[in-house]
């Protein structure tokens, strides 16, 4: 059944990844870069802020809306959302893509739909 | 009870928003930034993009994670995220306050945890 929404949300948990990886400003902006390559989604804007002493969190602005992502090395994990208004981006490849650059051991991925039009008023 | 959980996700749906404030990135910035501050956010980095013909997208990192959105004018509808990492935060006060700036009628509001602690490796 098609949804009628307008956002369609994809969050990522990456578990017991390695935490050299995922603690630089610079291996977080190749790897996000790289994948939103493979998703064919085309980004507007990177902005990756590294944490002191430790953590570094970052944002994609994309055509199709945005990638945001959340590191916590001294717990090897890592929180990475995906929020795209293209009912065809298929994100399947690029996640399991990024998780084998991470070597997180497991994920746990949750998709949900938002802005529903039948809720708006005509 | 308390949850052991690293990150903490609210999503909000506006409906029925006036329009015309939710189609420039100077108002949606405007906005966010003042309601960062009623929350006590900590400003990191703002982009707020303007797509043409219509609709604006926009994120902030915050010291506390990040804040993203993304308008659709031509439904009067705007998608808004908080991703904290600091238990304390009450965004409350400050979506009710956005709700009165976009002019919405209605608000959809969700909050999930992410980053299990007891799931991962010690």
């Amino acid at each position: 059944m098609k949804k009628s929404s307008l956002g369609h949300q994809t969050t990522i948990d990456y578990y017991d990844c390695d935490p050299t990886i995922i603690n630089t400003a610079d291996s977080i902006k190749k790897i996000l870069e790289k994948a939103a390559n493979i998703m064919n989604l085309t980004i507007v804007n990177t902005t990756i802020h590294e944490f002191s002493p430790i953590g570094v969190s970052g944002v994609i602005v994309i055509k199709e809306s945005h990638i945001a992502i959340h590191t916590w090395p001294e717990h090897k994990y890592v929180a990475l959302d995906f929020f795209t208004c293209n009912h065809s981006s298929d994100l399947k490849e690029g996640i399991l893509w990024i998780k084998e650059q991470f070597k997180a051991e497991r994920i746990e991925k949750n998709t949900s739909h938002r802005g529903f039009l039948a809720k708006m008023k005509s």
